[in-house]
């Protein structure tokens, strides 16, 4: 391995240039190697977020997720044809880090926290040398643009993934003082119903493109029938101890 | 308001300069007004975390914690004291705000996640202009400091203080996927016997330091009898979907 380069997975946090970490931004800059994923047909949020931040002369992977929407997560092909995706990856950027080049893989939020990148790195790390640079997940903008902390004292915070089912969903918020729903799009109603079972439904907030130009903040009960991104992100505060 | 300056709670991220946010990193440098809290005695560990960085002529207000150790949270008086502490550094942060300065407020962490920062916001945001730079959590940190990624697909994540009773810890670790403890200090061997409880002792990781240069990571099964400062942080990686 000596010679080898090295794979950055460098969290690019929330999605405001001016949030992402000094080590990030300095990394993202100096890049002669990028990686990011996307979806095929888009331009991609990671590469987005790095706009006119690139060195010119970089030169950029762009990692395509095959077409799944039509395959349910229970269908073994969705894993099949999502591990192959990802072999063929890692397959590229081993011979980049073997050939000596350092790679800057583009990751939203932060890479170890439900992130893409994570499928590279456990595929990587015992064959090339890994970093990972954390950074500022979604969810902390999204509670900070509530303008309200998201937890006091003792209180315990759950992140729960919209696409869990609705009696985990409400389990898990009626034992919780404060709460992240991420994953939200398609689920939304799903949410409402699991927020109303566990009564914490008015006190619910949603954030969309939380620290983006185009964020939003609502009560999510002013934002009934609403449509909203998959990275949507729902919050409930906590009310814990305080003097 | 007009003319007033704005308090901006600057969250610093986990401890390494490296990892403050662009926007943070920036504030702090060509701040003239800094605030920082700090244990009675000692130089303040938001304050240590920006050595190096303040224009040579800030002007430092260091709010120096009341010695309380002796009272338990449970008395009135603790509410007390505490209240008055706020008091009087909301006081002194207003008066500059009015005066069109503006102050860093330096926080560990992000500002309204378990923040002491979040007792002057709520007694300041209603007079004077008040900015939160949302930062890199010192989990992010632990976890990235582990090698292995947090959450995968649906795992459910439980944030969780050392403070809290056994009971709730033990059913609360046990109903979670992936688990982040802090406030350990004292609480460590409580959080090793509810660990134990939920079945997850096994699979917990104890992280001193995050990001810092004295940083340790150890599995906490091996990490028998040790003492551990407040701030450590225990971690159980959630296991879920994946291709």
């Amino acid at each position: 391995m000596s010679g080898a380069g090295t794979i950055h997975g460098v969290g690019l946090g929330p999605g405001d240039q001016d949030l992402m970490s000094v080590r990030a931004d300095r990394l993202v800059r100096n890049a002669k190697h990028i990686a990011f994923f996307r979806k095929a047909g888009r331009k991609g949020q990671a590469r987005t977020l790095v706009d006119g931040m690139l060195h010119p002369e970089a030169i950029e992977f762009a990692m395509e997720y095959p077409v799944t929407t039509e395959i349910p997560l229970s269908d073994p092909r969705y894993n099949e044809i999502l591990s192959a995706f990802y072999a063929d990856c890692v397959a590229h950027l081993r011979k980049l880090a073997e050939a000596g080049e350092d790679v800057v893989v583009l990751c939203e939020g932060d890479p170890f926290f439900y992130g893409s990148f994570m499928h590279l790195y456990t595929r990587l790390k015992d064959d090339v040398p890994v970093q990972v640079v954390p950074a500022t997940t979604g969810m902390s903008a999204a509670w900070t643009a509530t303008g309200q902390p998201i937890t006091w004292g003792d209180d315990i915070l759950t992140v729960l993934m919209g696409t869990l089912s609705e009696e985990d969903l409400a389990q898990n918020m009626a034992r919780s003082d404060a709460i992240v729903v991420m994953k939200i799009g398609r689920n939304i109603d799903k949410v409402r119903r699991a927020l109303r079972t566990a009564g914490k439904y008015d006190a619910a907030w949603l954030v969309e493109f939380a620290s983006m130009p185009k964020q939003t903040v609502q009560k999510l009960s002013e934002a009934e029938d609403k449509v909203t991104p998959y990275f949507s992100i729902i919050v409930v505060h906590g009310n814990g101890r305080r003097p």
